[in-house]
């Protein structure tokens, strides 16, 4: 072991064969991040109690925090409370501030515990009992083997609730008696770029971070363009020196990726259009065909954004852009409905029927059918059109499976309206 | 270890702390449970070479079959192959067909492997090369401590193709020549509910199960409803007296489960009324508020939409409510836009003017803000409007974050079309 680290461990078999993925882990790595934490290790198992206690034993090798999510249920499958006491040599007992805490809560529910939820209180000995303030199922924590084996419930409004209010803290307590402390905190710096491949961003940052710098350079592309991310690595304590040489890189990585990067850290591209809509009092209105209401449901997914939302006609059938934007019929004949005529007919529709400042518009094909040698699958025009006679209408070619498409391109017209802003604001 | 079984291994900093979920894992569990091989461990580890080593030992522990997908790139950063060769002590060489097959793809392109591709080539001393019919990586396989282990890349669309194409292949060799064969596969079969409570699905599927049979019953909540799973006990043999018993369970679920239940396996909400809509010839137009274009995007993720799929309007404002749909001014005032009046004449007004046969409208206050003591957040009416002067409109109470609420919004609504599609069928 070269150091400190923590491992969580996710339980449910819906997690590991159901199709269903694991959020919790992502939101734990970034809670002990924050505590200098480094995550090392995930594991995901399933009901079984034998199978948690084998992934209990090796975890507790290699990590010193371990937090396990979900079997804390009151049903039988539930047996992360059996497997931790199995596996740590402990006997489970009915615990009273476990069993306390859980009627208090059912009680401002007007309901009180049956017999399957009074298994909920039963705790490991020795362990120390977590509160829940959101549910009925408690958590525990024990030393073992020197590693904090932490069990909080899968439902992550509980997880999440719990992990402030009772983990953070006593991760930080922890840390400050033993003197031992987890180190500075892990720095990490997200940096979201759209409209660069992979290998261009890779290039652009060729030889960012010199050798020997203790600071973690990663690259992960998807259809919502290429994620960019320096992170001081874990664990090692990072001096103020180094704390600013992450600062420096990070102007760099901004400089150098220039106006290709639309945001960073958990921002994203609806939130970041969104609040220079709104700064600038503009209301837009969306047209969309092959995204079908993709670029709407992202947009409406900012709360207040009806502050700069409008409208959006989903136009999926010819019929549809000529009724609802009032595109020409001989001019979806003569170009086609996916043409750069027609993009630019379908912002300015959309924005003269809503009478608003700024109208968006996408036509393509998705596929995985309705490509022809010269409209290939993957062929997708944004329009923009502001009322000043300069309408924007930009052709852009994507690969991938139809969700795909529709991903890129909703980033693509939404990239075309955020440049448009910055353009703008430029003036 | 009590059974055989699988662990899947994801290797990639990115996934293990960086907000990206994997769903290679998932595909891969789908696969091994055809073949009858359990996956009982799912790991995660970053691209630390002594952690993959350290997650490969607790490995072969507990697992016969172990994949591992990612970390086979060109960077540095990719240190699987390191990670194999140095857990496993055999020597890493640079292998002609890994570097043939990896040539012939490059030359496709019109492109031959600059020095960090060459790095692909490398591969354990003793591992079977396994062809890469989409990308540039190889993967390879190898055995030590009795365990296959399986390299693979990350990238989806290259692993699964070469899951298909190799592994599979070799997986179903392997088994038959050693007489020791996976068994039965593993049958499973998902049911997929709307508007049931989790805990009233649960009383509904009470006893199904007697005691000692080897099938499992699974719930699973989430926005789109509760999911419900049979899944025959990992590996051990099914005769095929339980595969009938699978048979019999199943039917059960669906008459217990009767009309809440939607689809089953892979199949979803939007597919099925889809493939209703196309069966009766009946086009559908949406008039979406607090879903703000969800509804279409779900609608048009199916292939062939277009059959089926007219148009939808985005109403977020009142004004576009009026304008778009006709819906009048002085109803939204009377009655609130978010209302069972307001529902209903958004469908008709959607109907009427993309002139369909069926509109399907949703109004509601996804939040945070909006709320009020008479209409609080979460409060959804979902309308539909056949022509018939029957309309539809139904109240809804979600609770939730506005992304939940959103969802739920829209699946109860594809769910009331559902129930009219099915009512107009037993006509």
């Amino acid at each position: 072991m070269n150091q400190l680290g923590a491992e969580t461990i996710a339980i449910g078999t819906e997690l590991l064969i159901g199709g269903r993925s694991d959020a919790n882990s992502l939101f734990l790595a970034d809670e002990l991040g924050k505590l200098g934490i480094a995550v090392r290790f995930k594991s995901v198992v399933g009901d079984e109690r034998q199978d948690i206690v084998t992934v209990i034993h090796a975890a507790v090798k290699r990590a010193q925090v371990i937090i396990m999510t979900g079997g804390l249920g009151p049903t039988v499958d539930d047996c992360t409370r059996e497997a931790v006491a199995y596996a740590t040599g402990h006997r489970l007992g009915r615990r009273k501030e476990a069993l306390e805490g859980m009627m208090a809560r059912l009680a401002q529910w007007g309901r009180i515990p049956n017999s399957a939820q009074l298994r909920q209180a039963m705790i490991p000995s020795g362990a120390t009992v977590l509160k829940n303030p959101v549910g009925s199922a408690p958590g525990f924590c024990l030393t073992w083997k020197k590693a904090l084996i932490i069990c909080l419930p899968g439902v992550p409004r509980e997880m999440e609730e719990m992990m402030r209010q009772e983990v953070v803290p006593l991760l930080r307590a922890a840390s400050e008696s033993s003197g031992r402390s987890f180190q500075a905190p892990i720095s990490r710096q997200v940096f979201h770029t759209f409209g660069l491949a992979e290998a261009d961003v890779d290039a652009k940052l060729k030889g960012l971070i010199s050798k020997g710098v203790p600071i973690d350079l990663g690259l992960l592309a998807s259809p919502m363009g290429v994620l960019v991310s320096l992170t001081t690595k874990g664990n090692r304590p990072v001096p103020e020196k180094n704390r600013d040489l992450l600062q420096k890189l990070a102007s760099s990585v901004r400089s150098r990726l220039s106006d290709w990067l639309f945001a960073e850290g958990h921002d994203s591209m609806e939130a970041v259009v969104g609040r220079e809509l709104a700064t600038r009092g503009l209301m837009l209105a969306v047209a969309e065909s092959c995204t079908g209401g993709l670029i709407g449901h992202r947009l409406t997914q900012v709360a207040g954004s009806s502050a700069y939302v409008d409208r959006g006609a989903v136009c999926y059938s010819n019929r549809a852009k000529t009724e609802m934007l009032g595109v020409p019929a001989e001019l979806i004949a003569r170009h086609g409905a996916v043409s750069k005529e027609v993009a630019a007919a379908m912002a300015r529709g959309i924005r003269e029927r809503a009478n608003v400042s700024v109208g968006l518009s996408v036509t393509g094909i998705a596929g995985p059918g309705g490509g022809t040698e010269t409209k290939p699958v993957g062929l997708v025009y944004v329009g923009l059109d502001d009322g000043t006679g300069r309408p924007i209408a930009q052709e852009f070619r994507f690969h991938g499976d139809r969700n795909a498409i529709k991903q890129r391109s909703s980033q693509a017209a939404l990239d075309v309206l955020r440049r448009w802003l910055l353009d703008k604001a430029l003036k």
